[in-house]
Order: structure tokens, then C-alpha cells, then sequence
């Protein structure tokens, strides 16, 4: 349907800015009118694009997960030690969460319960694959120190995840703490708690 | 305006109720209607009872508070060492996340947008009280580690409160990991990033 960079552009576009109103106004508090309108579309011009207000809020969670991809994963890739692999990934995890372009996008991504059904399992899929990767990484970190495994992946993964997914509540960068501090801080903390060591 | 038991009982039931609705059907999508027909009682008697939307959806954050003080800090109050007072702390607070009696009311706890103006500055200052509480907690086992401090406690209360609150994003009790093992695995690896040892 949407092939053209021109229409991924577009439909980008009208995420981000009905993230912020859903952020606003609530999932359920917020018309597809009042979209349209901060979007500057007509109403049938918004549903020409986004089919539902359904489909919609999975679009916005879709374009977090892509962010998410773009800007991480696609980072690291190349990346061979596990462990500045790993490292590299929690920086740019944080990244992703404090810097406030974005942050409406998250905050969607992180209250699901309104996407329901196929669409929701086709978020969750993608939120799924995430932690496999980094439960592997983690066990690849724990392999190569030697040690035997203090805490199992899955728990020290999602350690992680509440760690850093937390932010959103309370990290503000105009706040008293740097994000550079915080993230050597952080990714200290959680080796620390993964290994037992520096 | 209510001081006996019995309405606090009858507020602390609505609130339950209520939270339920809203956690379904979002601040926004639930109606005082819904609510009131959840609760079995007119509209009426609704309002009679709470006064406003926004008042009900106060009432329910300051009950989560309310149990926060009494299942986890009343019960630690008395509990000198500063270790074991934090290990019960931390303790209590995951089962406060993980039970299921209270999961919707601590949702609720968490994504407080929808609460404007004075009355969430209120929640606010409570949530506030605790974190200082936590702090100060974390300053006092550092100290008394005798080792200098690896990270600052503002910056650990918040590592700590994503690892505990994130759980009611995936933790469920009928799932591989029992939570007196989560628990268990919890601490220890908070204690591990805190104190860089056991």
C-alpha cells in the first residue's frame, strides 16, 4: 500500500504529531477530528491515511519500534565484543528515551493496553524480539567474564528495560544530572549488578 | 467530610471499582456512568460520594499511596539496621506491584497525566516523600558500607523504582520466575549495582 518513501514520510509525519495528542488528550479522549485538525488534514484525508484510528495508534507504536531499530540496533550492529556491544545499546537505549523528540512516541509505545487484538500482538512480536536480543547479548556478556551467571538473562533484561524505560517519569535534562552522567552511571550500576564486578 | 470508618471503607471499595473501569476503558473513555453502574449506585450517589472525575481519579491515586504506607512502610518502621530496613523495603514493594488485588490501582499510580492542576500536585508530594525516603535509605547503607559512594542516591532510588515498577509490565505469578525468586534475584542485584559487592 505505502511504498514510496514520499508516503512513509507522510505517514511518519502524522504519527508524530497525533502521538502527541493521543499523549494529550488520552487514547480514547482524543478524536480522530482533533487529529486531523492538528495534522492540518481533512478527516477523510486522515483515514485515507491511516485506514483506523485502530491502525493509527499501531502505525505510532510501529514507527517507536523503527526508531528504536534506526537508532540502536542498526548502530551496534557491526559491533563484535559483547560487551561495548551491550554498552553501546544501553546508551543509545537512554538516548532514545530522554531526548524529547521522541518522547511522546515512547510513552505510547509503553502504555499499550488500548491496541487490541492482532495489532497488538504484532507490537508485542516486535517488543519480544527486542529482549531476545538483549537476553543474548546478556548471556554473551555473562559467558565472557568468566564468572558463573549471577541472575539469568531474562531477569537482568528486564532489569534493564525498567531501568532505563523509567526515565521517561522522572529524567528531565535540564535537571541537575547530565545525560552523560547518567548513562556512565547507569551502565556502571547495571554491570555491576550483572557481573559483580567493574 | 468523611472521617468515619465506614465511609473511608465505602471510598477505599469505590476507588477499587473504579480504577478497574478506568483501566479498561482509559480516564478519558470511562463515564461516570460506567462507574457508577460498575459500583452499583446511581449517578447520583456517585457524586454524592466522590464529588468530580477528577476527584475520583485523586481519590484513587492517593488510596495507592495510602497502601503503599501501609504494606510496605509501616511495616519497616521499626526496623533498625539500614540494610535490612532497605532489603524489606525493596521486599515489600515488589509485592505491593505484583499482587494482582492492586495491580489496576498502582497502574493508575503510574501514568498520571490525566490528573491536572493542585490535586496532582498533591500525588506528586506524596510520590516525592517517598523517593526522598528511599534516598535517604540508600545514603545510610552506603555509609555504612565504609566504602565511598559509586553512585549518587537520587540516581539509585530511581534504578530501583524502574526495576520494581516496570514489573507490572511483565511479571505475571503464573510464570516461570516465582516472585520469592524475583525477589530474591531483585535485591541482590540492586545490592551488587549499589555497593559493587554482596
Amino acid at each position: 500500500m505505502r511504498t514510496t518513501t514520499e508516503s512513509k514520510q507522510k505517514l511518519r509525519e502524522i504519527c508524530r504529531v497525533a502521538a502527541r495528542v493521543f499523549y494529550e488528550k488520552g487514547y480514547d479522549g482524543a478524536s480522530m477530528q482533533d487529529i486531523a485538525k492538528a495534522v492540518g488534514l481533512t478527516k477523510a484525508g486522515l483515514y485515507h491515511h491511516v485506514g483506523s484510528k485502530d491502525r493509527l495508534l499501531f502505525e505510532i507504536m510501529n514507527y517507536g519500534m523503527d526508531i528504536l531499530d534506526e537508532t540502536v540496533l542498526q548502530k551496534v550492529k557491526d559491533i563484535q565484543d559483547p560487551r561495548e556491544k551491550f554498552r553501546q545499546t544501553i546508551i543509545g537505549h537512554i538516548d532514545l528515551i530522554v531526548r524529547a523528540r521522541d518522547q511522546e512516541i515512547t510513552v505510547i509505545l509503553h502504555e499499550n493496553r488500548s491496541l487490541k487484538g492482532a495489532l497488538r500482538k504484532k507490537i508485542n512480536a516486535r517488543k519480544r524480539d527486542y529482549i531476545h536480543y538483549l537476553e543474548g547479548l546478556i548471556a554473551q556478556v555473562q559467558e565472557q567474564s568468566g564468572r558463573s551467571p549471577l541472575l539469568s538473562p531474562p531477569l537482568a533484561a528486564f532489569a534493564l528495560l525498567g531501568m532505563v524505560n523509567w526515565l521517561y517519569q522522572w529524567f528531565r535534562p535540564e535537571g541537575p544530572t547530565k545525560q552523560t552522567e547518567l548513562t556512565q552511571t547507569y551502565v556502571d550500576f547495571f554491570f555491576r549488578g550483572l557481573l559483580g564486578m567493574l
